[in-house]
C-alpha cells in the first residue's frame, strides 16, 4: 500500500488549450510561428476566457446524497465540455466550444461512481467519463440532444496505486491516475509501468485502458492492453471484476471487450497492471537516410529481427527537420534501446547496422551509442508540439496530427497518398500550399503505424471546418489503403464514420446487444463506438 | 498462392482414441503401464469398434442443394462424436460415447459453411463446429436435446494456404488446415508459423483460434491471439471480415471477440497470421534442481528478464521421472532458444547462469549448449503421452491433464494444494494412491501456466466418473487461488462450472447478449460457454 493522495498541483491548467496554462507560447511566438505558415492571420486570436461563454443552469439538480462529489461551477464545466484535438482548440478560440456539461462529478470511491449512474439512469442523464481530458477524437464531448441533461464524471479523485505486488511487478491503480502521479507512486517500488504517450502529464490510466492508448514501446507491447492484468469497470448492469491472471484462455478475454470501450459499455474504476524493473541500461542513436523508401526497408527489417528496440521512430524529411533533428532534407530513424537487464550497446550496435546496410548514414562514425543529439532534439520537440499547435491555431492556422496503421506492402503507397492528396486538398481549401510530413511511431513485424502532421493556413472563423474537411480526404485515402482509423489515439466521436466503415457489421452487431445488455438506459457516453 | 490441395494421409485415425490407430500402445505394452500403477485392471479393455455401436438414422436430411457435402455414415459420424478427453476415452472403452451426430458435412466453401447455418437455422439442427477433433474439454460433443438434430460441421477440405505476404511475413490460411499440413505449405517460402501445440498433427488452425491456444512460445506470444492479423467468421448473421493490419487501436477489438468464441458465436472460416523465418540458430540445455521452490525463482527470474526463451518448461520431479529426463528426484528445467537472426548461446548462458544462481545445476558443466539429452528426451516422452494415456485409459486407469496459470504469489501453494488434494481424493475414490505431477508449460513476468498429469486407479466400469470426481476437486482448488479455469485447453462443456464462476458476470450478460444478436436461434455448438 502507498501512503498518501498525491496533491492537486498548484499549476493551472489551460480550460481550452493543451496542458499547463504557463507553458502556452505568448503572442510573439505565435506571431513568429505564424509568419512561417502562408496565409495565417496578421495577428493572434485572443486566449478565450470562460467568462465570455454563456452557461446556462444545469438543466438537474444533483441528489442530495451525491451532492459532495459534484459541481456546478461554469469553470469546471466549461474545461470538461471538449478533449484537446485541434478542433476543439479552434472552436474554443473562436467561442463556440462544445456542448458544457450540466454537472461534474468527482467520485472517490467505486460505490460513488456506481450511485451517479444508478442516478444518472433513472434521470436520462448522459454520462461522460473523463480522466485527463486528452481526447484528441471527440472522445469526451458529448453531442446531440437526446438527452435531459450532461454529467461529466471526472475519475480524477480516484488516483492512488493502492496495491503493489513486487514479485510478481505488478500493482492495482485507481482509473484516475495521471502518469506523473502513477509513476511517482510506483518509484519507491523500483517499478514503472513505462507508459508514456505524448499525453502522458496529462492524462489517465483509465482513458489509456478505455482508448487503447499507444505508449512508450516502438516495438512489442505497444499498446497498454499488454499491461493489463485485470479490470474493475462499473457498468448499469452491475460492476465487472475479471480475476488477475498472467494469461488465460477461458472464452473470449472480458478485458478485451472493455480496452477500448470508450466509455460506452462502463467506467473502468481501476486495474492491475504489469510492471517493469526500472531500466539501467540504455542507448540510443540516430541515422540518416537519404530516401525514404531505404528508411523503410531498413524499419521493417528492424522490426523483423529479434532486437525489439523500445524506440524505432522513422522521422520523413518534414518531421525531421520540424524536431531538428536533420535539416538537409533527410529522413532520420531514431533508435533507442533499455534493459533493467544486460547492456543494450550490443544491440543498438546491430540495428545501426540493419540501418546502414540499407544506406543509413549513424550520426556518428562509431555507429554505436553516441551520436544522439538528434534523439534529445525530437525528444524535446516531441513534448512542445501540443503547445506549439495551439499557438498555431491562435494565428489561425490549422495544425493537427493524426495517425493510423498498415501492413507493409500498403505503406509507402499509404503515405505518398495521403501527402498529395491532403496537401492537394489543402490548397484547394484555403489557397495557401500545406506540409504534410510523416513519422513512424510504432513499428511491426507487419507493418507499422504512421503518424501525420499537417500544418495549413485555416479560412478565417472556419478553422475548424477546413480540419474536417482534409481530415474527411485523410480518412478516404486510409479507407482504400486498407488502413486503419486508428492506431491509438481511439475512435471518438470524430472517427465514427471510417470507424463504422471499418468494423465488421456482425460485429457491429455483438456491440451494439453488448451495449444494450450493460447499459439498457443508453446513458454512457452516447455517441461513441455505437448509437 | 500455393499450388495443390493436401492429400489426405493413408494412415488411420482412432476414431476412439488419440491421433494414429496404428501408434497406440499394443496389450502387452498396455499391460506393462498397468503394473507399474495399483489397481488397474488385470488385462486391458479391447479396443472399441463401430459396429458395436448403435447408431441410427440421422433425424434429418440433408438438403439436396448441400447433400454433396454432407455423410450420414456411421463410421464418420461415430468418430466425430467427442474429442479426445481421457473421459471422451473412457467412454467410448465402455461402448458409452457421447451423442453422435446425425451427420457430418464437410464445407468446401465459405458458401458452404455459410449455407449449412442457414439449413440448420430453418430445421433447428445445433452445428458443432470441428477442427481436428482434438478437444480435451468436450469443445465438439453436442449435449443436451433440445435440438432436432446434430451436424457436425468438419472444416477438413478447407485446408489450404491461400496467400503468402513473404515481406510482411503472413499468410492467409483457411481453417481447417492442419498443423503439418500448415507448415508444409509455409516451408517453399521460408516462412514458419511455428504453433506446435501438443495436438499438432491432429489440430486445426481454426481450432487453435477458436479456442486460444497455447503454443510453442514458453514465453512472450504464447498464445495463437497474438498470431492473428484478420480473421473471416461465418455467423448466421453474416460474415464478419476484420480488416488486415499490424495492430489497431479502433474500439474493442473485433478478433478478441472472436478468438476464443469455440464455435458459439460464428464459424471460423481463414485468417491472415503472421509468422517467423524459420530459425536457424538454436539452442538448449536442461538444469536440474534439487529443491522445486528453487526452481520456480530460476523460472520467474528468467521470465523477468529480457531474455524470453522459446522453451521454458519446469518439470517436477515426478514428471521429470515420467519423462525420463530425471531419476534421481530432481525438478529439471529446460530451456530453449531459437532465432532467425542471430545466434542464441550467449541468451541459453545468461539464463542457465540465471538458474545455476538460484541453485540450478546445469547438465553439463560448461552449462551451455550442451547437456540437452534431457531436452530430446521430455520432447519424445511429449508426444508420444497421449498415447500412452489411452493405453492406461484400457486398463481401467485414469490418466489425464489439466492445466491453468495463475499469478507467481499463488503459484506454489496452488501447486501443493492440487497436489495434496487431488491425491487424497483418488485415494478415497479408488482406495489406491495415485501419482500427481506437475510442470509449467508457460511463463510469464507474473506468473505461469501450471500443467498436471494425473494417474490413479479407476473404478471398473466408472472410470469417467472417477475422473469427474478428481476434476471437480481440482476446480475447487483452482477457483480457491483465484487460477484460471483454462489457460489454453478452452472451457468446452467440461469446464463450464469453473467458468461461469470465473467470468465476470457483467461481461456474460453482454456475451449472451452477443450470442443473441449473431446466432438468433442458439444453433451453434450449444452450451459452449453460454446457455
Amino acid at each position: 500500500m502507498t501512503g498518501t493522495v498525491p496533491q492537486p498541483s498548484p499549476r493551472i491548467r489551460s480550460w481550452w488549450g493543451w496542458g499547463w496554462a504557463d507553458q502556452h507560447p505568448d503572442d510573439a511566438e505565435c506571431r513568429a510561428m505564424g509568419a512561417m505558415l502562408p496565409g495565417t492571420l496578421a495577428r493572434p486570436l485572443p486566449v478565450p476566457r470562460v467568462a465570455d461563454l454563456r452557461i446556462g443552469a444545469p438543466a438537474v439538480q444533483p441528489p442530495p446524497s451525491l451532492a459532495h462529489v459534484i459541481s456546478a461551477d461554469p469553470a469546471e464545466r466549461a474545461a470538461r465540455a471538449m478533449g484537446k484535438a485541434y478542433r476543439d482548440i479552434a472552436r474554443a478560440l473562436r467561442g463556440r466550444p462544445g456542448r458544457i456539461p450540466d454537472l461534474v462529478a468527482r467520485p472517490a470511491t467505486e460505490q460513488e461512481v456506481s450511485d451517479l449512474l444508478d442516478w444518472a439512469g433513472g434521470q436520462g442523464v448522459a454520462v461522460v467519463p473523463y480522466g485527463g481530458g486528452s481526447s484528441v477524437t471527440g472522445g469526451v464531448e458529448y453531442r446531440g440532444d437526446a438527452h435531459r441533461a450532461v454529467l461529466c464524471l471526472d475519475l480524477g479523485a480516484m488516483g492512488r496505486v493502492l496495491e503493489v505486488d513486487a514479485t510478481g511487478r505488478a500493482a492495482r491503480i485507481q482509473a484516475g491516475t495521471l502518469g506523473p502521479s502513477l509513476e511517482q507512486q510506483l518509484r519507491p517500488h523500483g517499478l514503472t509501468l513505462r507508459h508514456f504517450p505524448q499525453s502522458f502529464e496529462f492524462s489517465s490510466l483509465g482513458g489509456w485502458l478505455a482508448t487503447r492508448a499507444g505508449g512508450h514501446y516502438a516495438t512489442g507491447r505497444t499498446h497498454i492492453d499488454e499491461f493489463v492484468q485485470s479490470l474493475r469497470v462499473v457498468t448499469p448492469a452491475g460492476v465487472s471484476a475479471s480475476w488477475r491472471l498472467p494469461a488465460s484462455g477461458a472464452g473470449p478475454s472480458p478485458d478485451r471487450l472493455f480496452l477500448g470501450s470508450e466509455g460506452a459499455l462502463g467506467v473502468i474504476t481501476e486495474a492491475w497492471v504489469r510492471l517493469q524493473d526500472r531500466p539501467v541500461h540504455k542507448a540510443s542513436a540516430s541515422v540518416a537516410f537519404g530516401a525514404f523508401a531505404d528508411a523503410l526497408d531498413a524499419v521493417r527489417l528492424i522490426a523483423q529481427s529479434d532486437l525489439m528496440p523500445a524506440n524505432c521512430r522513422l522521422l520523413d524529411s518534414g518531421e525531421a527537420a520540424l524536431a531538428g533533428a536533420a535539416q538537409d532534407g533527410s529522413a532520420v530513424l531514431v533508435l533507442g534501446f533499455e534493459s533493467a537487464d544486460a547492456p543494450v550497446t550490443d544491440l543498438l550496435a546491430r540495428a545501426v547496422e540493419v540501418a546502414r546496410s540499407c544506406g543509413g548514414r549513424p550520426a556518428d562514425a562509431s555507429g554505436a551509442a553516441g551520436g544522439d543529439a538528434a534523439v534529445g532534439a525530437w525528444r524535446a520537440a516531441f513534448l512542445r508540439m501540443p503547445y506549439l499547435r495551439d499557438g498555431l491555431a491562435r494565428m489561425g492556422a490549422v495544425a493537427e496530427t493524426f495517425e493510423t496503421a498498415a501492413t507493409w506492402d500498403r505503406i509507402p503507397g499509404l503515405i505518398e497518398a495521403v501527402r498529395t492528396e491532403v496537401g492537394t486538398a489543402a490548397l484547394k481549401a484555403t489557397g495557401h500550399p500545406a506540409t504534410v510530413n510523416c513519422r513512424l511511431t510504432h513499428v511491426y513485424p507487419d507493418g507499422a503505424a504512421p503518424y501525420f502532421t499537417v500544418l495549413a493556413a485555416g479560412r478565417p472563423g472556419e478553422e475548424a471546418a477546413v480540419w474536417d474537411e482534409l481530415k474527411a480526404v485523410a480518412g478516404e485515402v486510409l479507407h482504400r489503403y486498407g488502413a486503419t482509423v486508428t492506431h491509438h489515439h481511439a475512435v471518438g466521436r470524430d472517427h465514427r464514420p471510417g470507424y463504422d466503415l471499418q468494423r465488421p457489421e456482425p460485429f457491429a452487431l455483438a456491440l451494439r446487444a453488448a451495449k444494450t445488455a450493460l447499459d439498457p438506459r443508453g446513458i454512457l457516453n452516447p455517441g461513441v463506438l455505437v448509437d
